[in-house]
């Protein structure tokens, strides 16, 4: 498996970029349209196919560059059911299976950040986007936030993966590159299996946090996969 | 092995943790004294014992974590042979073999952008400081920067492992994580195996950046591993 993370500095946007380094069948997770240009010479250098775009969620903090990748490949746009995107190739249905040539990555709804929030899970790893963040936990105040929903996938969900799986985010703010769900049962200040759903309510509700400066962009545009408006 | 990487935002610099997940026995690889407490955090609730700080080499563009580290743990300090650290615990020499825990890297010399850089390899990965960079190299010309010692310990050492290896360098400046021997041999736009040595050291000489924003307080602190002066 060929497997890399790459960062956008603006938005701390983690995008992954996963092949079969057998097959040079590759897809790539949460990419922003801002760095598309380096993900396209990075995956013409290694000599992949791109060929699935997957999005773990409607961003509302950067634009996807699902759209341009498309324009560029012939990838298709992947992405949560619950996200009804006209845009979107394919749209996936919880514990779905995603082929990249012999890898298999599982689909799980993680909904709480928003409906139709998804994580892939395979070969020790589980991109949890913007449901388990390193000692974190997505937004739940727009969009469709439900702290309630977040707490039951991230405690009944993701913390029933292996405890040595690698947790592979959509935003570090802090220089983490990745964590594991041992480490977030244990650590995660908000969601450790010391702290009960009520508690975890309270915390969410008490974060005050300013809008994300791009939503009112983000959101439309990522409804129709990045394609300009 | 307990593989993390660790990024300080302000000057692109990529730290590494790495452990034996047997016996806890860590190592940090160019920690960043503005990162400290975030590294001591990681390396408390990862159950790990730092047995060694590795520097790659006298780094001009951030004052090294070392000292404060081995205030914090018992950990020693340890560098290349070259850099002559009166504070340094342990000075490396070209192929010298580092354990931690049950693990084994070679330390390699890889001077030219200082005298002293030292790459650090094992496990199918090298820690290449500022020689290699991703798609780039370090600078030379500062500190003893001598291109055609860069060039000599790029192609005839880094180069000369295996394609495979996956490169982790000091920085990168473009969201980019790692790279491979393999990739570098290809694609490395000063470095590429189609470019001869004189066209490496033109290129070299005609890049005319700024000095590192910090050269001034961050070289003669890092030459006691980051203790105050």
């Amino acid at each position: 498996m060929i497997f890399r993370q790459l960062f956008d500095h603006e938005s701390s946007t983690y995008t992954y970029l996963v092949a079969d380094a057998s097959t040079k069948d590759a897809t790539i997770i949460d990419p922003v349209i801002e760095q598309v240009d380096r993900d396209l010479t990075l995956i013409r250098e290694l000599g992949l196919q791109l060929k699935m775009i997957l999005e773990t969620h409607i961003h509302a903090d950067h634009v996807t560059g699902s759209w341009e990748l498309k324009q560029a490949t012939k990838a298709e746009a992947v992405a949560g059911a619950g996200s009804k995107l006209a845009c979107a190739d394919r749209l996936l249905k919880d514990k779905e299976t995603i082929r990249v040539g012999s890898l298999e990555f599982q689909a799980l709804a993680t909904p709480g950040h928003t409906d139709s929030c998804m994580s892939y899970y395979g070969h020790g790893r589980v991109f949890t986007g913007d449901a388990l963040l390193i000692r974190g936990c997505g937004r739940t105040d727009f969009q469709q936030g439900s702290s309630k929903k977040l707490f039951h996938s991230i405690r009944n969900v993701l913390f029933r993966l292996p405890d040595e799986t690698l947790v592979f985010p959509a935003h570090d703010y802090k220089g983490m590159n990745c964590s594991s769900i041992g480490e977030e049962k244990a650590h995660n200040p908000r969601l450790n299996l010391h702290i009960g759903e009520d508690e975890f309510v309270q915390i969410m509700a008490s974060l005050n946090l300013s809008p994300p400066k791009k939503i009112a962009v983000a959101v439309p545009r990522n409804q129709s996969c990045g394609q300009p408006l």
